[in-house]
């Protein structure tokens, strides 16, 4: 099928989405999950293939590991699509009422976005999450995951368009580009007559082709460079606490904690502890010259920062750490080396709180706290379809709601009404 | 100057920018205002050059009538400066509040968007009021106006900028692009590293110009093929001047009404009546094969409809009249020739308001009343910077709150707080 095609197919079907009512669903959601356990063992064969082709072309373990299903990951998938089907419906709800000096009554009412594109790589079970939550948003989805999972994602949007059938819901709602020629990635970017929303799910490069090739709007982020600064009225021990969860708990993530910066007076006292504890969790320091001098005296392993170690994301058990004269310096070295996604200010001083929350121009900023609370889940969106580190229409993450839009509505929609609201000016 | 240099000095004026209370930016409004006034020899002699200049050209009288300035417009840019002071400030407010079950407390709050880009045609006055829309959500704008107008908006510019000066803020706030050579747009387009969302106010040309090239997220709208569908019930005298209203006010606007849609078993009693009330005030009549015959008739003059007067915005007394069956013809009529702009039904018919509300997807759906309400000012916005036909971010039109965005803030800010929130699972 053509890409063109798939997008009026897609667009067409965004109308009969949009009607669907909450239970209708639910319902087709529900079914979604029992067709995915029902059928288990396809869907693993399929992997199983995907698999065994991407150890024969020499993926790396890690890879491989993003794109394998097992019984346990399977039900974990078809768990989460009932838990979007636990979600609240994000459509329909009205705001912002008013009533214009002539009586004419207005409010937005939320509505579907219409076509999401989701641009992805090699882990199978964003097809089905993507899937389930733009189900439930109202919206139709275009889907292009990597070609290392062209089987198992073939079996998935079978299984998904085969539930949907039954539940008298058109297939059209979620449709997947197989080509693997990547000149459709680029026609996708461009098809803006159809798609409203580009949602890139991978890495910098990824996001980089998306923002430079297409004229559908693109929701950037996932590239989380993120700063915790300690202040010199921390409370020390706490703060090592604080660290060690942002950096330790989950490396590989975009929340995860890739450069501290100790303001001055506490340096001493804070980094041979926390050096400590970082070296037995197994985090390698690179330090500024300051920092470097703490914790080797020490005597603990530490290596000389380079100039790359700012602004870079690590995705790994690696800690950037920089001393700094007072909380403007941390400032002035957020704004230039963050990309906007999560920073935070460990501080007993309520002025210099509000002034990092203030000054600093990210998706999160905390006090107190990890940077590892940007996520939908922990900040209590039931799921979420990507983190936003751009500014326009959501910034950070993007649950159910963000998968929305709005319309204006004027007008009594009362039975017997009369037209007779006109502009006087 | 380089185009990195202004985006670089606009990007770190908004950090000071975002730094300003209400109270600041107000003072600063009120002295553009003034300077405005105390301006005026200066400003129009700069026009008058630009006037000359257009008319040696050759520009349309048209093209000459929006670029020109007199005491009288003058006097209302500067009016309207002040009014912006009057507007409730969009920035600082928090909202969404929730407390996480391990005690942390999240909202977001509403903060400046960054950086605005805008390119727009030949108007002048567009240069003060954005500039001030800009200043007061709290963010920096580098503006790109029409070779046109190289000399007013050079003399505006330069009389904001000093009123700025004098009230200690930086002059980086509002900055623009005087160099004629059009790879400059191409270069701004593409500046994401500094500019955070680009306005484009003209034709659908310049829109078009923008998705196709922009790698910075782009407003689009201002295209609007608007209708109106008067359904079997609707009051049909009401309907007269509801139309009239739409097509004739201002006809040269985007929410101005292009086609209407005549349920067919109204179109005998309708058709006659309204065709001698527009065609009294200028209107040119374009009607399908059955709308034709009515109007014929009645002894009026019309036009047979062509296929390229469905869905074309006429911007001029030019109606295009359609006969159908139904409401579900009406609404995918709609679907298929509407831009998202604004969209009528009249009807006494509470189900079809409904349906007509539901099903059309345009930033603006209305019952019962005219098009013409899609604007700032009508909807009480208190001003507008565009009105947006995309879905992202904001639809319909954009006041001081749609030049916003949002940070999430996660903890307390209390004096003698401890570092104590980490993620568990």
């Amino acid at each position: 099928m053509s890409l063109a095609l798939i997008g009026q197919r897609a667009k067409a079907a965004a109308r009969e989405l949009a009607r669907l009512s909450t239970a209708q669903k639910n319902e087709a959601l529900q079914a979604i999950a029992t067709a995915l356990r029902d059928a288990q063992s396809r869907i693993l064969a399929a992997n199983a293939a995907d698999v065994a082709a991407g150890r024969a072309a020499g993926l790396t373990d890690a890879l491989i590991d993003r794109l394998r299903l097992d019984e346990q990951r399977l039900a974990a998938i078809a768990h989460d699509v009932e838990h979007v089907a636990s979600l609240p419906d994000p459509v329909g709800g009205e705001f912002a009422h008013r009533t214009l000096p002539n009586g004419l009554q207005i409010r937005k009412r939320r509505v579907p976005l219409g076509v999401v594109g989701v641009i992805y790589e090699s882990r199978p079970n964003v097809t089905v999450d993507v899937a389930s939550l733009c189900l439930k948003a109202g919206s139709t989805v275009i889907l292009r995951g990597g070609k290392e999972t062209t089987r198992s994602n073939g079996a998935l949007v079978e299984v998904v368009q085969s539930a949907l059938a039954t539940c008298g819901i058109t297939t059209d709602a979620v449709q997947s580009i197989t080509d693997p020629d990547r000149a459709l990635v680029l026609e996708l970017l461009k098809l803006d007559r159809y798609v409203d929303m580009i949602i890139p799910r991978g890495g910098a490069g990824l996001h980089r082709f998306c923002l430079d090739n297409a004229t559908v709007p693109v929701i950037t982020g996932g590239i989380g460079v993120c700063h915790i600064f300690v202040d010199d009225t921390a409370d020390l021990a706490a703060s090592v606490d604080v660290i060690h969860n942002a950096k330790v708990q989950r490396p590989s993530v975009c929340n995860a904690l890739d450069t501290l910066l100790v303001h001055r007076t506490v340096a001493p006292a804070l980094l041979p502890n926390l050096a400590r504890d970082l070296v037995a969790a197994g985090v390698e320091l690179r330090a500024d010259e300051e920092a470097y001098r703490w914790i080797e005296q020490a005597g603990l392993p530490v290596h000389k920062a380079t100039q790359d170690d700012w602004g870079q994301e690590f995705m790994a058990l690696i800690l950037s750490v920089k001393v700094v004269d007072d909380l403007d310096q941390a400032l002035d070295h957020i704004a230039h080396y963050g990309t906007g996604h999560s920073d935070s200010i460990l501080t007993a001083t309520k002025a210099h709180a509000d002034r990092f929350v203030q000054d600093v121009d990210s998706a999160a900023v905390y006090v107190n706290a990890s940077t590892r609370f940007t996520d939908g889940a922990q900040l209590g969106l039931g799921a979420e379809v990507a983190v936003s580190t751009q500014k326009l229409h959501a910034r950070g993450p993007m649950g159910l709601e963000e998968l929305t839009t709005y319309k204006w509505i004027g007008g009594q929609l009362e039975e017997g009404e009369v037209a007779r609201y006109f502009v006087r000016d």
